[in-house]
């Protein structure tokens, strides 16, 4: 059955900063200095990352017991290529990342074949890597000019 | 020139939670109860949300001045469909987003065909939509068994 997941993203008085909200959960992004912003938070490329990271984490935590995968911790580190002159119009490098590379780390008394089954099972189960990797229609309803 | 972004995302000892860092920014993220999670963060798929959302106003935000567009306040609203049933291997579906759908509100006394063409703009340049509308690369390096 569908779920409609619905946030909303809202330029603040200061520069580039943004405030997120997802059922009342707020987030704040920016930009560095050397990107012309005042460096209050994450960037959405950054968060994009984050949002992989932590979709991996949650899919080993839920699914760690059912596929009798046992371990006490677990983190990931993720990193991704961007050409800015991409978006900023310089050059014709795509606007996004190039490549996104990630590794998964366990503390775990399992042999590494478990942990490398482990972790390819964690990523064919994971929603944000389904739509980096395969993309996902994007469409804009609306675009509305509010009253005053 | 390519740039790099690099973040960590570390599972918590608190059920399915995540704390996730970019540059010393830390975003922690979690399920709802109903989704098995302790609802102490916004999750991981609405958090993607959040970056496209935050993305395209951060590019109205730098780039309006160039493009003669504007504006007073902007606020996005960004939503998207997904089964759940997917990634827990109930049903075929897909385990990311099956759409995702946006639209953008600008209080300004510009015309609706240049609020039109701004949009067209903000979204022909944003990092994140390009990632998510045209998919990227994604590659495990390694899964890493770390001692204790």
């Amino acid at each position: 059955m569908l779920e409609t997941f619905k946030v909303t993203a809202k330029k603040t008085s200061k520069g580039l900063q943004v405030e997120t909200d997802a059922r009342g959960f707020k987030f704040i992004l920016d930009e560095p200095e050397a990107l012309g912003g005042t460096n209050t938070g994450m960037n959405p490329v950054e968060a994009l990352l984050c949002a992989f990271g932590a979709c991996q984490s949650i899919v080993c935590a839920s699914f760690a017991e059912s596929q009798d995968f046992n371990y006490d911790e677990f983190w990931i580190e993720v990193e991704g290529d961007l050409d800015p002159e991409g978006f900023m119009g310089i050059s014709d490098a795509r606007n996004g990342f190039q490549e996104i590379r990630y590794s998964t780390h366990f503390v775990t008394d399992e042999p590494q074949d478990k942990i490398d089954a482990f972790s390819d099972f964690m990523d064919q189960h994971c929603p944000v890597s389904d739509n980096l990797q395969n993309g996902v229609k994007v469409i804009r309803t609306a675009a509305v000019k509010e009253s005053r």
